[in-house]
């Protein structure tokens, strides 16, 4: 299969570098990378092994690119706006479009710009980030699920599958609703609080009245995935998720992005979910709180 | 009547000032300042009329003060542990003790500490800060009401206020529970938020969300002083509070301590009204989450 990936930030270079290293037919999109990338190649430094691919197929104009069977869109959702005129030039009839991107509610808006493309979402759990053009420093975790959205063919998603597990990522096929709401309960609870308090995950657990925030924001989280219908999550999730975090001593991803003055991903990690839940009758005062905040510190 | 001044910090040393001006017996209690306004007196520089007074009654050790008929407490709350030894050399059988201080429960506590003393509360609507030892800049409002908690004496309250308009200060006795919640509604509503998003109340109610955000904790706060019993106040208030603080371009009390490295008066303004509106089974959401987070950034 021919593999796009759409922007190269870190977790795009990561799963299209590793799905490249192992010799799959990968075509990258870079915009700002793009001359380092095509003279030097990508350099990834991983704690699961560093590698180096000096000669890889990088484009800074789809127009240019092969019809691909499976794109990989990994930009920030702040910029699918511009997803149409992106994709279009590389799209066939049975093309599969993965949208490795947070939030809840962004397949919908996807489809709906594009309603006769095959979608399945790309949920990752990675902590990666790019360190100057063309280089990516791979510092923990590093798995990814692939639901079915709207491509309802369970043996491609098979198939993209075994490709990233012999290209050495753990892999799955994972229910849409689930992985989509059990990841963004996590970044629902963490990232807008550290880029609020300007804090780290760790430093806010190693608190009580911080951890119990985080814990609050998870309930609510868990309360509104539910109300949407996700009944496999239940507030079990939050001791898990709150012991799986305590050690976590890197910058969320929102964080990230606002302290390199990035729009942050606000409308699909907090407002989407938020108003699905509250046009179901859930009251979610604190995560709403906290979306008023980032609002106020996005502008 | 002989009047104390405990702890001169802006808004002690514009009332004491005030009064000393207007010829009263007044004696300022002092700590950093003591040196300078013991040798330069005390500046005012005030909206309406600066004023210098070279000569007035200070000290550095409330032991040896004389004993007074009016002590009004200036300082912070996060100091009141240290009201004991404070007050204890200069109180008589009918001094009146009035705390000029945030917050809601602050005489509940002072009464368990000193079941003795009379006491009354000072509700201060004044913005002034001072800008060096003994030098204090007053660049807006300045009245104060004065409230009854215990020593049930209106004639005597009555006199103060007299003592304080003669001195040119707009005053007045007023309802003790309306008047505390009244204006820790708009410290709830205001002072935490400054802190945690960085910003002037002008700033924030020019937005969309951070105005929704503030208004959102002001029905709150109202919510939480009808819990209480205070059925003067109603949610008409909120709207007046907004249009009152629209212009409000200088920065809270709580932001002016966080940015000068001094304790946070988060007890009194947030932890007290919350807990005793919530052991009333009024939920608070925003408010508590909002306390946790300044408790996380007052650590």
């Amino acid at each position: 299969m021919k593999y796009a990936i759409i922007g190269a930030g870190a977790v795009g270079a990561y799963f299209g570098g590793r799905l490249a290293q192992a010799g799959h037919d990968v075509h990258f999109l870079l915009r700002s990378d793009y001359d380092y990338v095509r003279e030097q190649g990508l350099y990834v430094e991983s704690y699961l092994g560093d590698f180096h691919l000096p000669l890889i197929n990088v484009y800074n104009d789809s127009a240019l690119m092969p019809k691909c069977d499976v794109v990989l869109v990994c930009m920030k959702t702040t910029a699918n706006h511009s997803l149409v005129p992106l994709l279009s030039p590389i799209l066939t009839g049975h093309t599969i479009v993965i949208l490795v991107q947070n939030g809840i509610g962004v397949e919908a808006d996807v489809q709906a710009m594009l309603p006769n493309v095959r979608l399945a979402a790309g949920v990752a759990f990675i902590n990666a980030v790019k360190q100057s053009p063309g280089r990516i420093l791979h510092a923990a975790f590093g798995h990814i699920s692939f639901c079915d959205y709207s491509c309802h063919d369970v043996g491609v998603l098979s198939s993209i599958v075994s490709d990233f597990k012999v290209a050495g990522v753990k892999c799955r096929v994972a229910d849409y609703a689930e992985t989509r709401w059990r990841k963004n309960i996590l970044n629902m609870a963490t990232n807008g609080v550290t880029v609020v308090l300007n804090a780290r995950c760790d430093e806010l657990l190693a608190q009580n009245d911080s951890c119990q925030l985080v814990r609050d924001l998870m309930i609510e989280g868990v309360m509104a995935a539910q109300s949407c219908g996700v009944s496999a999550i239940s507030t079990e999730l939050v001791d898990q998720m709150i012991e799986n975090s305590r050690n976590t001593r890197f910058a969320t991803s929102m964080k990230y992005d606002y302290d390199n003055h990035l729009p942050m991903e606000i409308e699909y990690i907090y407002s989407r979910p938020i108003s699905e839940a509250e046009s179901r009758g859930c009251r979610l005062p604190k995560l709403r709180f906290l979306e008023q905040q980032l609002r106020f510190l996005d502008r």
